[in-house]
């Protein structure tokens, strides 16, 4: 057992599982924490409600297609969307360093706003803490979020042929992150992906019987929320590794760097398990909103001697997509 | 207006409440912010619910009487109790400096269930960062809090002679944290005041017609509560100087660094302004409370000339109190 935190225990992977199990679960006991879903859900007098919290330490705090205040609001109105809830009101915690400059505030802030707007949710009630200069890298924000979970989804056990599917292309944020943070001189369309979830609460409200799990790949990416997928189940997972959607700019500098877009953060998609019979309708569905145009079927569980995931070419080629065991790159949200 | 961000803004005094209204209460508009409460409190369904969110910078993290996780338990816990809402489930955020003690972490998990017990709260959802050593002084927490409003309590108006009461002796947080802070070699029983509000929920709930105003008296101190309420009449304030109760230890520590306890935090007290008539009763009813045993009416709203909070001692001497403008002592809570 380690006796220090390590960047690794904040990376979304293994190490983060055990963290949180060996020291927050073991304390913080309760059905609801236990329950691991992206956001807790519970009973509040008539209505069904979901509950959750994210921390935002992104570096830089401006990259191309956002900033932490779009993230911030982000993350915690997706977390919310793919437990299945509406999400209504959010608050909201900001430390700042001593000598930020406060024309950087107001743009992130505004940038919140905007989010806000159209979300449809209101920042209800905040916080604001200064620190002195040196004991923070600019600034860091919290967010919680509630909504009202109309749709009463939950996870469902997962069979054998159930579907995956994404709805856009993979590790545009986590690459955008990399490339802004380093001043990589590279060419290419490079932008977070950074987007509400919203859009697609109709399908999820529709559709809830025919999804089994949702979740947003941030960090960790797609491969790391598979991995959690699995674990729930006896079956191992077939991706097809032609039909995974990379832009050829994200997989070029994934190439350079030695990273693999799997375990790269997403923060506007959804990763979606559907039951075999309905994926094609959840497809059309999700890809006829504007922001899910690019939705793809990208693998299905599967029977397996040794369960595992693989990614399988058309030529037979299989490769396997082992659990995130090591840091790619911190503070990607 | 000030180009950069400064320690100031973040002191809870004058600067902060400018800095809150020109940049998120501007840009976050809504009903439920603009109240400006320690809580939001909105309808959901069937029920009142109260809703707020604190971010936790304390240095020292380990403090006589607490910890960061305590204070982060009782922060969120005590903004729900002072809105007249019964605390049910929190969210936390923890950022977590690469290298921090493995040990810390734990002692600081097993304090906050501790006083999630004690408080009848549960941690239902969560989120655990770490940047790069350098990044950030240790760790920050973020708390963010639930609660069911049964008390249905609403601020009320404020009138000449309604009186103001303290729950126990004042300061003692803000002392406690220089003291440790600057590892001051100074004998006395200094504890920081850290500690749930919740036993006070049974007075609050059946005496919400009589209260007028409750706030815990934390960043500022109580000094700060009291122009907070100020501004909300048309009335000035007189204490009542040797009521205020003030600990020798701290009083000397204060006068020794040239503070005035006044305006030192508390985090395990209540200030309320109660009806004049209900005044004793309240009182009473506080004090039978093993944590509101040292509860005293420390002064009352007047019509004054020129509005202003004044302490007047019982030889007829009298000192302005000021609104506080220039911050103590950063990073308190």
């Amino acid at each position: 057992m380690d006796e220090i935190i390590k960047l690794i225990h904040g990376d979304g992977g293994k190490h983060t599982s055990q963290l949180i199990e060996e020291i927050f679960y073991k304390n913080f006991q309760n059905k609801y924490l236990l329950d691991q879903g992206d956001a807790a859900t519970f009973q509040l007098g008539n209505e069904l409600i979901s509950y959750t919290t994210d921390s935002f330490v992104v570096k830089p705090i401006f990259f191309r297609g956002g900033n932490i205040g779009k993230l911030a609001v982000c993350g915690t109105v997706n977390d919310l969307v793919v437990s299945g809830a509406t999400p209504l009101y959010l608050s909201t915690g900001f430390i700042i360093e001593e000598g930020f400059e406060r024309k950087k505030l107001e743009k992130i802030v505004e940038t919140m706003r905007d989010m806000c707007t159209q979300a449809n949710v209101s920042i209800v009630t905040g916080d604001t803490k200064v620190v002195e200069k040196g004991s923070l890298d600019e600034i860091v924000i919290n967010t919680s979020g509630v909504g009202v979970n109309y749709s009463g989804y939950k996870k469902n056990k997962i069979d054998a042929g159930d579907k995956i599917l994404i709805t856009g292309g993979i590790g545009e944020h986590g690459t955008t992150i990399a490339v802004d943070r380093y001043h990589m001189k590279i060419s290419g369309d490079y932008q977070s992906d950074c987007a509400l979830l919203t859009p697609f609460l109709s399908v999820v409200n529709e559709y809830k019987e025919a999804i089994k799990c949702m979740r947003d790949p941030t960090r960790g990416g797609v491969a790391t929320v598979l991995h959690e997928f699995m674990k729930t189940t006896e079956y191992g997972i077939c991706l097809y590794e032609e039909e995974i959607p990379i832009k050829p700019s994200i997989r070029a500098v994934n190439k350079l760097l030695g990273f693999d877009p799997l375990y790269m953060a997403c923060e506007g998609r959804m990763v979606l398990v559907v039951k075999r019979e309905e994926a094609d309708k959840v497809l059309r569905m999700l890809q006829s909103i504007e922001s899910g145009k690019d939705t793809c079927i990208i693998g299905e569980f599967a029977q397996m001697e040794d369960k595992m995931i693989y990614s399988r070419n058309s030529f037979g080629g299989k490769r396997i997509i082992p659990e995130l065991v090591s840091s790619i790159l911190p503070r990607i949200c």
